[in-house]
C-alpha cells in the first residue's frame, strides 16, 4: 500500500496560513532536507484553495513527472501539463491511489478541509507537522471540523536551527493501519 | 523579574479542551515530572472558565501556600482560602507580579483568552505547550485572537513515552525580554 502523508508547516497554535492567507511567517530554513523527505513522492493531492496559492508561485514544488490532483467543485475537470482537476469524491480517488502497486508516496499538500475529509474516511496514513515558533491567533486551521477525534502515534521528531520542530505521526484509525 | 509561564497541554491542532470542554484526551503519563517542572511556582493565574473546571476536580493542582488569582467579570471579588478573585485589569496585576522580588515563578494556567490578553501586553515570558498526539478538529483554542503575530524562540523539547512532546519557548516580545 502506498501511504498518504499530510505534510504541512503550522504555527504553534495550529494554523497553516494566517487570516490573510499569508505564509511569510514560515522561516526559510536551509537545513530542512526536502529532497530526502519527499524523495519517494510521486503523487500530490491538493484542495482548490491550496492549489491557488501554489499555482501563483514562481516554481512549482512538485517532483518532475509526478501526478498532481486538485480537488475542486468549481474548476473544469480535466488534465493539463500533469495536473488533473477532479470534481469527484476525493475519498474514492485517495483509496484507489493508496492501493496502487509500487512504493511511491502520496503527499497530501493541503489544505485543512481536504485533510479532514480524507482523515475521517481513514485515507490518511501519516500526519507530519512542522511546528513554526510563532503564534498567529487565527487563520486557516490545519484540520477542519472532524466528526470524531483522531488518535495519532508519534514516530519521529526533529528540531531545526530555526526553532521549527517536525512532529511525525502515524494515524491509528487509517484504513488498513497496524497499531 | 519573576517569569510568567503559560503551560498547557494541547492537541496537535491547537486546542486546550474539546468542543464539549473535555480533557479526557490528555493521557495520564506518569513519566511527566510535574514536581520538578513546577517546583518554583508560587503564583497561579487563571481565567474564570479554567477556574470552573479546576474547582470541580477532587484535588486542586496548586502548590501548598501558593497564591491563586482568578480573573472574572462575574464572580464577586475577594480572597477566600488563598484564592483571590480579581475583576480588575489582568495586565496591571500581571505586570506587578512579574516585578515582585524573589525567584518564584508564575504559572498562567489558562485559558486562551487570558493568555491572549497578557501576551498582547508583553506580560508572558514563556510558552510551554505539551502536544498531545490527537487531532480534535475543534474546541477551545490555546490562544484567542491576537492583534498581531507573536514570535517565539525555542528553548527546549522533550518527548514522553505516551507520545506527548513538550515544546518550550521564550516569548521574544515580552516586556523586558532579551533576544
Amino acid at each position: 500500500m502506498r501511504p498518504i502523508r499530510y505534510n504541512v508547516a503550522a504555527s504553534l497554535d495550529g494554523y497553516i496560513a494566517d487570516a490573510q492567507g499569508a505564509f511569510d511567517w514560515i522561516p526559510d530554513d536551509s537545513t530542512v532536507d526536502f529532497a530526502t523527505l519527499f524523495a519517494r513522492v510521486d503523487t500530490y493531492l491538493l484542495g482548490r484553495r491550496t492549489w491557488d496559492t501554489v499555482r501563483d508561485t514562481a516554481s512549482a514544488p512538485f517532483n518532475p513527472g509526478a501526478r498532481v490532483y486538485v480537488f475542486s467543485r468549481t474548476l473544469a475537470p480535466g488534465t493539463e501539463q500533469g495536473v488533473t482537476v477532479v470534481r469527484d469524491d476525493p475519498v474514492a480517488l485517495a483509496r484507489s491511489l493508496r492501493h496502487e502497486e509500487g512504493s511511491g508516496e502520496i503527499w497530501l499538500f493541503g489544505g485543512g478541509e481536504l485533510f479532514a475529509t480524507l482523515l475521517a474516511a481513514g485515507q490518511v496514513d501519516q500526519v507530519e507537522i512542522t511546528v513554526v515558533p510563532v503564534l498567529l491567533g487565527g487563520g486557516v486551521p490545519l484540520v477542519a471540523h472532524l466528526p470524531e477525534r483522531s488518535k495519532l502515534s508519534l514516530i519521529h521528531t526533529q528540531t531545526y536551527p530555526s526553532g521549527m520542530v517536525a512532529l511525525h505521526y502515524k494515524v491509528l484509525a487509517a484504513e488498513g493501519a497496524t497499531r
